[in-house]
């Protein structure tokens, strides 16, 4: 008999205390943080293999057997994952560092064009499968667009609570995907305040970020999608943009699991966090040697998904880039533009700020040593440009009729 | 020995008379006619195995045997196709024809938000091995986008030349990706006619759709995605939204080399298109019994994909609807943008008013009895919504600080 998931229990990110998972789950009742999906590896390893993927489609799904979903009945899926990963031979010549082996995991080309569709994907196919009537959530971005595609694709009522001036293409999406929009004239935990003072009455499923524990899972799958495109290997180093730094969290914890089922060895790619110089608790929190990130105060950035002032998985993210013997630097909005126009005109990749972000933070670490030229590097895109065209203004000669360039 | 690339010669589309294929080629120079790429279908059904697909990536590029490039280091890629084929179970419902057997393929999931995407590769990488240096292009929308990025990736100078009011996330993707791009006071023809005037003295390609062969070879590969991905058969019938029309005509062509290789069986799908009510020359052909699709006046839909008067291929694309015992149907604006609210609130298909014209187009047919709900349908969404954000403008209530909804 074929096993479609190894999911056993969860796990409180702080304590350990275990909780089922069979029921709907917030965060842990002892710690109060993010609870983490617990798997049987052991049975995996002896009856798993790596060669089953070959003939599976290709989306996150295709790594089953390490997602929460029970069966394939449960899955809500728009076709999420699997995304390139490109190698970019050029860009190190336009860093100056010629030669410099450097790939983009492309995470524009999902559903809803960002990454956020993964950790929507498993955690709605999650609250439907255990018994969410209607799902809500605070966003001021791509989350709110996943969740209202998931939602809409799940059959289940949405209700997304983003500030009146929310990046436009998120709030469109809303709109367009038939979830109920409200707008907010306050800021984001204004949002955030009132889904939990109408959770309860309204008998709606918050599915803020790591306020449930299968976000995290989906995103995860981003670290297993670069262990099998690159053949069952890691890379030397991880840039990741971080706003509420789930993927990090996920990505960390899909190398734990991937080394336990002895597909990958023990080597670890150091893993860096890119924030904004407008918003960078992390980056603070790392270099003071905090275990948390104490709140950013008057957050303001372009970059609407690095725009988080306080991250519940603060102390997850830390410790994986401390682990992996990383780092955490932060670059600002004009750097953040200026790397999406290099990496667009040198590779035809179309970013948005923060997709841009570990381009801009790439070259701040071969300038000054931290990464070499030789070293290869993933940088993640995390959402196309297509999500922020207002950044970037066109400026193009107008012809009349007859007249030549 | 391994072949990359089965490719042998071009064939004249009208008259069958043969091309070389290895050096740059526009149309045909006996009837001025679209070329269609040509292989050694034999050998490669004797070669190649469909079991050797298991383990490549997903991209269209999997199929490499039956595309034009010579070598894996000719592909310029950004990891375009295998884009996800989704079934809709609750599409049915929602149209009065509960069960009915419909799946949506997503095209917006390609790099640049469209099945253009396809096209561009494999003209591209083909443009770029056969010496061209720098590449141009009229267009008024998402072609435009997906020419500047693999130029872009190709290391290749593009010049783009589209209308002054043409679709907004084209100009910005053609600008952000470092094309140079020249807005033009007047129509497409007007822009078609600038390059075809400039393009010897510049020494640009022109890779118009048709009036190169590759294009149409990238394309194909949707047919090939649909074959594997329903596990080597074809749907009952395939609705396509048709402007230039390049995709019917690759699948076609798909689906023929498919048998030669002995991967699927004789039968086909009943291919049909769909066109806007404001511009339907091939819909207009179709019914009058045309081999050749008169040009359309006056052309006006807000589908700027569907906006195209004459297409080049159209005795192609008549045939192969009738060949396959299909038919072709035009839809209002109104019915588009309708259809697209449907799919995104049902199934979370977030799409553009050409990716929404096919299920436009089914409603109908279903309420007619041209398709029964028992017949497997496939939908080919062509791009993503965020292409046409502004024809989904936001209606929502906005609340102040303490204000419950």
């Amino acid at each position: 008999m074929t096993v479609y998931s190894y999911l056993t229990h969860l796990e409180c990110s702080r304590c350990g205390h275990e909780y089922e998972s069979e029921h709907l789950q917030t965060v842990s009742a002892c710690c109060g943080k993010p609870l983490l999906a617990r798997y049987d590896l052991a049975r995996a390893r002896r009856e798993w293999r790596r060669s089953s993927l070959a003939g599976r489609e290709a989306s996150m799904w295709r790594y089953h057997e390490m997602l929460p979903a029970q069966s394939e009945a449960e899955v809500v899926s728009l076709g999420e994952g699997m995304t390139p990963l490109l190698a970019c031979p050029r860009l190190g010549g336009a860093l100056g560092f010629a030669g410099a082996r450097v790939l983009v995991k492309d995470e524009g080309q999902n559903p809803t064009g960002s990454f956020k569709a993964r950790g929507m994907s498993a955690a709605v196919s999650r609250a439907r499968a255990l018994g969410a009537r209607a799902l809500a959530a605070p966003s001021a971005g791509n989350a709110a667009a996943a969740l209202a595609a998931y939602a809409a694709r799940a059959g289940l009522p949405a209700f997304l609570f983003m500030p009146e001036d929310a990046q436009e293409s998120a709030k469109v999406q809303v709109a367009a995907l038939g979830a109920q929009l409200y707008l907010i004239k306050g800021l984001i935990n204004d949002a955030g305040a009132l889904v939990a003072a109408l959770k309860e009455e309204r008998s709606w499923f918050d599915v803020a970020t790591l306020k449930e524990p299968y976000r995290a899972e989906g995103k995860k799958t981003m670290g297993y999608e670069l262990a099998e495109q690159l053949g069952w290997r890691l890379p030397d180093a991880i840039l990741y943009p971080a706003g509420g730094g789930t993927g990090m969290v996920g990505m960390w914890k899909a190398f734990e699991e991937l080394e336990a089922l002895g597909w990958i060895d023990g080597r670890r790619p150091r893993m860096m966090i890119v924030q904004a110089e407008g918003c960078a608790p992390l980056v603070r929190a790392f270099h003071q040697g905090d275990e948390y990130a104490a709140p950013w105060q008057d957050a303001e950035t372009l970059a609407g998904g690095l725009r988080v002032p306080a991250a519940i998985g603060d102390f997850l993210i830390l410790r994986a880039v401390r682990e992996s013997g990383g780092t955490a630097l932060a670059v600002s909005d004009a750097e953040m533009l200026e790397a999406a126009r290099l990496l667009a005109s040198t590779e035809g990749i179309f970013t948005g700020p923060e997709g841009a972000a570990p381009l801009a933070a790439y070259r701040k670490l071969l300038a000054d040593g931290t990464l070499q030229p030789e070293e290869e590097v993933v940088l993640f895109n995390t959402g196309s440009g297509l999500l922020n065209l207002e950044q970037f203004p066109v400026q193009a000669p107008v012809l009349r009729p007859g007249e030549r360039p």
